[in-house]
């Protein structure tokens, strides 16, 4: 039977400021991405988000950015790749501390904003990435942007990946996202973008902008928790996936 | 025979910012607190104290304080204890973190600054500090002031401690430290400082400033890397412990 | 005919953090404390913040906290005098430059936070806060919590001050605030709090929590925006303080 | 007579952390370029330099450089030019303000590290730097690398620019500084170094690396201070500027 993960990006609020409805996103989905302090969450955030993720069974993840909260990780920072080795190896082994304490294991890594857009697009960004990774614990599934560098140089390092795919935005032909800066990136009709999610899992297969059907791997969805309408359009991608027969099961289960 | 630990607080830098003599002091100390990033420390700074430390043999301890790079973490913070317990475990992890890639012990933990003050004189926030360790692993040398409740509370919760004394200030006589605000809080003359040092180490006593005796756990000494005369006072206290067959050893060897 | 002022803080978004209903409340007050990027707010923030009180031709004023984000600035910080003066000169400066690009005046200070209870209650630290403020601007006026320290010391200065009372917060028999720790702090019926305030600016009178009526200055009451029922209590003193004949103007004004 | 500014950045010390020899340095020059808490700099700092500058009658300018204490500034960060425009407008206020407590004029600004270098390539990104400065006060004078975008933006909007040099760097025939990538980007050599800056400041010319002789202004001549060998090198440039008859004077003198 084929199987998908749904993940989603928890823990992001910051001492007295609050993001996302991570209570009620929790429920529905099966994998956690947990901010780790640098572009989002603190400790204590971090401590509840993994308790959360604990009391529903829902895989737990670290969720690294770059230490620029202002821009919430999602502008891109020259950093020396010995900056970014160093910076994932700190993020995650906070993360895993809260983990240890709770006693559940830390199960994936997926690099966040602007880290995650680099290294999809930049070979060497992408290994020093996963390199971290690897050395933290080889284990550790690896959730990148399918066909992409992330997915590649950490195959290549021996880890298991988990190749990502994005419900609500369009393709191009080389299976890399469509820019958010062009019109078409994001599908705004709820039964297009369900239609698509269903098409990827079930069929490995996408539609490019150019009216190409492509290849592509489908491992893990990425979903919203912000506002009322993702969560519909969370339980609805739910309700699809399993009216398609498709087992939504946790990372590595 | 008689055994003792010499103690540092290294990696201090920060980015741009070089704090220290870590290769220098490094060779004479058996223990050494590094800082996690919070009042010192970045990701960098924290990998190469580790691998500094592993080459030199030298027991590796997380040195957690408050999130206060601008006052060195040495200005008390009104936080709630769970805010405390949390960033404990955050900044410990992240330390580990660099230990477990470089396949060495976290050995153990000394907080700093105002954290060590202020759990030095408050029971409450010292349960906090030893409990966060705890939970950790209880394996870990918890690292506190002789004769504070830092001490009482990690011993009451079963972990291992090390009673920690500076050479170079003078004690009251309910066994605390003299206040630095005090004109007769520090010890100018070297001699009378390796002095009290080795009464300490070896008779287990200390002359308060009041003329009194009194009994004191001495099983690491503090000792500092700055400045030329700072790492000649480390070799003389070297010298005269070996002298006086005092074994120079870190915490749980 | 009597007057008083309504003030509100405002600007305590960062980057991606939204807190407050800044657009909703701003047109039912006449002076806004906009936060200056230590505990609270951005340069975006600030800029779009003095723009939108220009625009609804609301009194300015600099509402400087510790540089504490995560604690909002609320957690006590044990800063040096030195410290303190220099953050304040610092934060009221970036904010006079927002000021001075829109052409509008900066016209008052309040601390915020833990500086603001600090200051309440330390005879020497409200001084610094105070002569900060002075030595930027003889002219701004000096807001601070009624009967105490902040107050006291302004004036010693030479500054115009406006003291501030809390429409549901119950006083003490000496003018402080009840403290939050105690269980009648807050005044939770509408009608009570209202009468409070009337009472207050009208007469200059409050009842204490000892049921003794005590004299209180009332130049600036400290309204909130978050929330629904904020707007709406907001939107009755407006109405009750009318109905009481009293002139609802900016400070200065 | 031919006259030139020799400019320097101060005040980069932060908290507990030293950086560069400020009290040896300021002497020598006559302008200096104070960071502003974002990369470098803090409120203490940022008090002493200002009155240090003004001691010593040395042109005080504000140094905004990107929010990245880490990175020192040095790091490409990719903000929108809304955030790049406010936060000089925050910076320069900051500084401003020390200045106007000191009571002594904010003389230039000049943009510190990648912030620098980006406008000095990118036509829109220095027109919004320049923009903000000049919104500030279009009398201050500002500094960039001689041709490029930075000066040419500023001179469009009608601020008064100064074309600063550097005496150990080595010149693109296009007027651009050779990288620092390159092998050859520096002058090692003392004496070669001065020629160049004599033959830059007397007859406005340099040759390039291909051997090419082009045009070039220098209004102000950017030197360091850390290091006893920079500050020799900044005593020689002075000897031999005043030998060729150059008056070395504060910009706008």
């Amino acid at each position: 039977m084929t199987k998908v993960d749904l993940n989603c990006d928890l823990g992001e609020s910051f001492g007295n400021y609050k993001i996302g409805n991570d209570e009620q996103v929790i429920p529905l989905i099966t994998s956690a991405n947990i901010a780790c302090g640098y572009h989002a969450g603190d400790p204590n955030v971090m401590a509840k988000t993994v308790q959360r993720a604990k009391a529903h069974d829902v895989g737990i993840g670290a969720h690294p950015g770059f230490p620029d909260l202002q821009g919430f990780g999602r502008r891109n920072l020259d950093m020396s790749y010995d900056d970014v080795y160093n910076m994932i190896v700190y993020q995650m082994g906070a993360l895993k501390s809260f983990c240890d304490i709770n006693d559940v294991k830390l199960n994936h890594v997926k690099p966040h904003g602007a880290l995650y857009q680099m290294g999809a697009k930049d070979k060497d960004f992408a290994k020093v990435i996963a390199q971290a990774v690897y050395d933290i614990d080889p284990n550790i599934i690896f959730v990148g942007l399918s066909q992409s560098f992330l997915i590649d140089e950490a195959k290549q390092l021996g880890l298991s990946t988990a190749s990502e795919v994005f419900a609500d935005r369009r393709y191009e032909a080389d299976g890399q996202l469509v820019s958010r800066k062009k019109n078409n990136a994001v599908i705004k009709d709820t039964d297009e973008a369900i239609q698509q999610v269903i098409d990827m899992v079930t069929k490995g297969k996408v539609t490019a902008i150019n009216g190409q059907e492509i290849e592509i791997s489908a491992d893990t969805i990425c979903v919203h928790g912000d506002g009322e309408h993702a969560l519909e359009f969370v339980k609805q991608i739910r309700q699809q996936l399993s009216s398609a027969n498709v087992d939504i099961v946790k990372l590595g289960g």
